[in-house]
């Protein structure tokens, strides 16, 4: 964390910036440079406790500079190595590259058993298929729900493919568990927390779809929802 | 609901749009421009109609314009006069502008009582104030929950003012009915559509904000999940 | 151009509607269906004619929707065939694939030839550099200049390869023509019409980047500007 | 500017960071905390030497993270009052409000007299109207040109209101100067750096508009390039 005080900040500003950092324990450094003094603030869990003390706020202090990324289990920092989510005999993120092909809505037995086909055929190992439909429109067709998801099982069967279909709403979950081998969540949901913590108890895989207008931090730290529930199967 | 055919679209492709349209019972208007084909397509519920016919791939089809809007109870069709909410004894939507201000979050008595104070003082008659947060963060401090709600109810007792607050789950609707006067959809959650549901079967006044990037309709969309449960209370 | 009557227009506003249009020299097609009124206007020129009429802002009038699209020149309705970018032996938009690569700006001659010979070992027919560059910042490196677009021309004699550049202000079009075989307009700059109609009087290939934010409706309007003036060899 | 070294950074990766800024004269503040490295550069025009000598590019370097803004002629370090902005008698910036109004384009004689007097009485100071527009379509009106102009200034002449007036290319400069008080820069032309430029030549005041989508730190470096040559007159 590097607090960087304002041009010209007064000495006694500087002074009480760390003197509250130090009694809170911080080892700091002090770096004063050609139009700014800047304080390096180290310890443990520096941005929640000095976020928690209001810095920020305090005279002369123009910004608070994190220099550790915002999420912790999602990064590389905590896992080294690339991430491989197992899906029965499939590896995704090794050095295969899995296909999830499908049609948007399972509509019919025979369209979906037909597209399958035709996705198994050009080489895809994944079947989409959404059984539950978040529709802008309350008019529009809401998906078949547990009759979408029996045609998707029976796909399957018949075909080996594995099954990636969206959840929109907690209390689907324990129903889509049943039959998904990985759950998705649009991007529409990408920032329902409550969602998200709740799939981040069941370890099953998950396909993680960037929110409209989210941020690249903002998607990551939806996966580090996910993640600090225990479920680190995060597919982006 | 307009069907434009392509320029120079075949005399035989035009026949069979109208005879699909016509077998299905609609009422249609031929209108031959001087470089486009149009037919008019008149009768009940045209647009899921003509939509689960499939029409717009039908060969020499260029695009299906609907004529009416895609909402309907949130429109001045359905219900030409403005709309008010009303709040116990406040009536939203009328004359009078009510502002509603107060802390994003509410982190203790002391501070919730002394906002409120000032909220009062200048002029607001509704408190707004968080209890549940939708954080970006896992890590962010999420809210005080039904303490929060408490202390929101504690607030509305000494001040008089109503109290809006955010409800971002299904699972919290229930407890956060019991303390708010407006429940709050936050901007991440316009499109959690079951949340939008589950609001509707409630009848109470809904602040519904409007999400990242989402254009006006979608918002107005947003509203007729809650209306076509049968909650008209929804203030924009 | 459909004209769209608000539900329950008065008798007397649609009769005026139609006689205006009519008085123009419009022919009408009148359309009453279960809730809305339409009226479809046939003639040349509907939309420049209609809105300059301001028919929209007629009592009773909901919404005027367009039929045609709003380009001309760039559409299939004028050029029913695929679109082919002579580049000298070169044909862009036909079966084969081009790709263009190099580096973001020319920075110097032994950075130039080296990316050069490794982007035509790589398979690519066109080198892309800048020796202009649009910066979002007056310190950043703005470019080369003239001596960038020589060093461009030199990689095109030395490797074969196709040279494409942008060009950032009218008053620079002149001397980039001299050395480049493809015109790349930025995306900042997709909106500076001035440009574009000057790129439209050189009849040279141009590379159309979209801007930010713009929908295709406007991206495609901005390669009318440049088609408007008699080129119409635009690569999206 | 502050170096972060990657977690777990070789001792030699930061001993090399360290070597290749000193030898360059920079002085060095080394930082080791709990899971990073990081290093302060202090010296003269750090940022865009450390960026000339591609630090972030080394073995080991997760970062370099800028203290002060990129902008330096917009910001209060280098001018901490606030701008005011005199155009004529009116002091932009200062304690009154100036309101600008009037239509879109100006369209005729009638048109702009009737507004101009409309907007005089109700209390407006300058009048706000396009003689060169940018429209998104090439089949659109483009503004009067100079006859536009002309009409602005016989409306000042009238009513003794000052006119702003926006300038998009940088052929119409000299002329618009010679008509309007204030230049208007369209949202479409933020990021037009070269029309930017040749405004800062004129020491005329600008009406700066923010960009379709730009970051308000964008916003800044665009009125960087206006002051940069010379013209601090900007109006956000």
């Amino acid at each position: 964390m590097i607090i960087v005080m304002e041009h010209k900040a007064a000495e006694q500003d500087i002074q009480a910036v760390m003197d509250k950092l130090s009694q809170a324990g911080f080892q700091l450094h002090l770096s004063q440079g050609v139009s700014r003094t800047i304080i390096g603030v180290i310890g443990a869990n520096t941005k929640e406790r000095v976020t928690a003390m209001a810095v920020e706020a305090m005279p002369g202090v123009e910004k608070v500079v994190p220099i550790l990324h915002p999420f912790k289990l999602a990064g590389r920092d905590f896992k080294p190595e690339p991430t491989q989510v197992q899906v029965g005999d499939l590896s995704i993120g090794g050095k295969g590259v899995h296909v999830m092909a499908g049609p948007c809505a399972v509509e019919c037995e025979e369209q979906l058993m037909q597209v399958a086909r035709l996705v198994k055929e050009a080489g895809a190992t994944i079947l989409r298929g959404g059984a539950y439909k978040p529709r802008t429109s309350p008019y529009s067709f809401q998906g078949l729900g547990e009759e979408g998801l029996k045609l998707l099982a029976q796909a399957r069967e018949a075909t080996g493919l594995k099954i990636v279909t969206e959840v929109t709403a907690v209390e689907h979950l324990p129903l889509v568990i049943e039959y998904a081998d990985i759950l998705q969540v649009g991007a529409r949901n990408m920032q329902n927390f409550h969602l998200l913590k709740e799939i981040g108890k069941t370890g099953k895989p998950v396909l993680l779809k960037r929110g409209p207008c989210a941020t690249f931090e903002e998607w990551i730290l939806a996966a580090e929802y996910i993640m600090a529930e225990g479920n680190f199967n995060v597919i982006f």
